[in-house]
């Protein structure tokens, strides 16, 4: 159940139309994800926006690695409790090879991180003066 | 200011000077964050317990690279709002050698993945047949 | 699947029927949401002072437009990831008069939020002197 | 404190500076706060998206009036636990003429708001059909 | 800093003196803290109803002795990351005769359940059928 | 759901084996919840160590109640929005022994907790310098 149909192909607007050749086209894949047929549903220009950031920032050549930049973003959709991100960019991390033998370390990462983000908030611990950047 | 005392070098008990010696030995450097010696003053087995499983999961030998592991820590100590967490974290990814378009690249990757996770529980997408793991 | 039954209208106690019963006079409707049938089988007394602080709240003559309250309403449960919470007051707003246009504004502002609460929060960016209130 | 030097008007690059001048041109003031000032040290081109969003979904006409985007900012700010967001945007709501008593209002919306996620959340209340997108 | 200013016990209006009244009366003790003088200046109402329910809530007899209350209390503004929170109800949870020893086991709890939570978030699993409350 | 696969009683490694008798003997049912059925089939490694934590916070004798720890750990879970976490110590706090009258308790101080915290995070409200542990 979701807040807006989740569009299918037909009689979409020229600008979706547009925007998901351009994913199928990038993807090399037929399949189009609910997030963006949701997201069409909604605004038309918010999925075009959407999907060029998507696009340049996960997509274009960079200082890490792509697969590196799946494993961040499945890190910050777990913690930020989105189950649909959570399933999408584990499939596509996965997609981008990622091992069971690195899934099993960025759980435990994101697991400690856990763990050590509520004890430092818990103990409301003061930030060490040599963490400071104008100082570097 | 902190729920506990930020302990000094003084008077340690025992179980919390072993610890401090292997956080020296095991980092190569004389200082001890604010971090561990907060969470000594809360409870030294917590201190051992948590630095057991920080220098296992992060120093360990594994499948992720070391400076992959501490950018996957920064992203979901932004998403949880820890402000220790992150000052502390950032400064060992740049340890490790987090070059500049790296950390731009990190930063780029969280804020877009928080936007897509809120756009995603706005529109409660449905998620899709095709991320089920057990069809896999 | 919920952790407390969700009461059908049989057999209500008392104070229950008569939380019904005004929600129902007030919303004229005859529909009673699951989240007040969930509630009035947890704790009575904590349906009932729940609702009163809803109906002042959302439902009392004010500063600002009941449609604007609903907005905000929406925006903070998609923050706080409760599914529940997004169907419920996005339906909630769409029935005082959400245009589409309104809502795909909402989408847009809410992402966008998102986006530079995270960079705000790995940038750690002290505060601004001129934002204090104290010295306005 | 911040993980990165929040840059003074000294010797910016000319992307930074185009930056700048139409911020300082759009807001009419000759202030930039210092999340701009963070971000165009961590990264030039993040820093010109960035402001090239928050231009366009703040500042253009549309179906929302630009205080209300501003109390919706600042209730995902609020929920987001992004100390400095808040401060930013409750000052820039006042600047638009948030009224004291709107302000109040808001706060005790996103009050409530914040008890009635949890509320659903601890309860896991199931969705009503009636909220189905695509039974509409 | 704060978004409005702190009040000082000088000048206050009648509703707010009175509250302030009741909460040194409640409390035994002639210290106001900010959270009460902050709320103050944002709105008289809101102070009232805040300060009504906390009364009720954590100093009514009950079925969870104080100490318990105030525990779950600071479990809660730990999770949401709330730093005023975190001090004050700690320091609330000492008054009413926390232990170092119960201290330890709080942050222990607090730690373990951040770390389970992020993996069944990651892993996204399935509730199982046995905790359906419909069916007990 | 989930993004690994649920893992029945079949032809599970000795390593899995293991820790599922040990869980069976521990709680004293035959009954092994999702959890650990999903987190096994992640790794055995992390379904080992977590199992070795929770059995040690949660089961061992301390100077918190079993009945209060599982309070606390719903709390949390609510907080951060684990579904599954909500849904399984719910039930532990039941197995527990947790009335009604307690379970009401929780959800009032869980949903009063969370509007406080938000007011403070929105009001940005200074820490009292009594709250100070340096000057206890």
């Amino acid at each position: 159940m979701s807040t807006v149909p989740v569009l299918s192909d037909d009689a979409l607007q020229p600008q979706v139309k547009a925007v998901f050749d351009d994913i199928r086209a990038t993807r090399r894949t037929d399949r189009i994800n609910n997030f963006w047929r949701a997201l069409a549903a909604a605004d038309a220009q918010l999925l075009q926006s959407t999907w060029t950031e998507v696009k340049q920032v996960m997509g274009e050549p960079g200082a890490l690695d792509p697969l590196v930049r799946e494993l961040i973003y499945v890190a910050v959709s777990v913690a930020n409790g989105c189950s649909y991100c959570v399933h999408s960019h584990t499939a596509a991390a996965r997609a981008r090879g990622m091992s069971e033998a690195q899934y099993a370390e960025l759980l435990a990462i994101v697991g400690l991180a856990a763990k050590t983000n509520h004890l430092a908030t818990a103990l409301q611990v003061p930030v060490d003066a040599a963490f400071d950047a104008q100082a570097r």
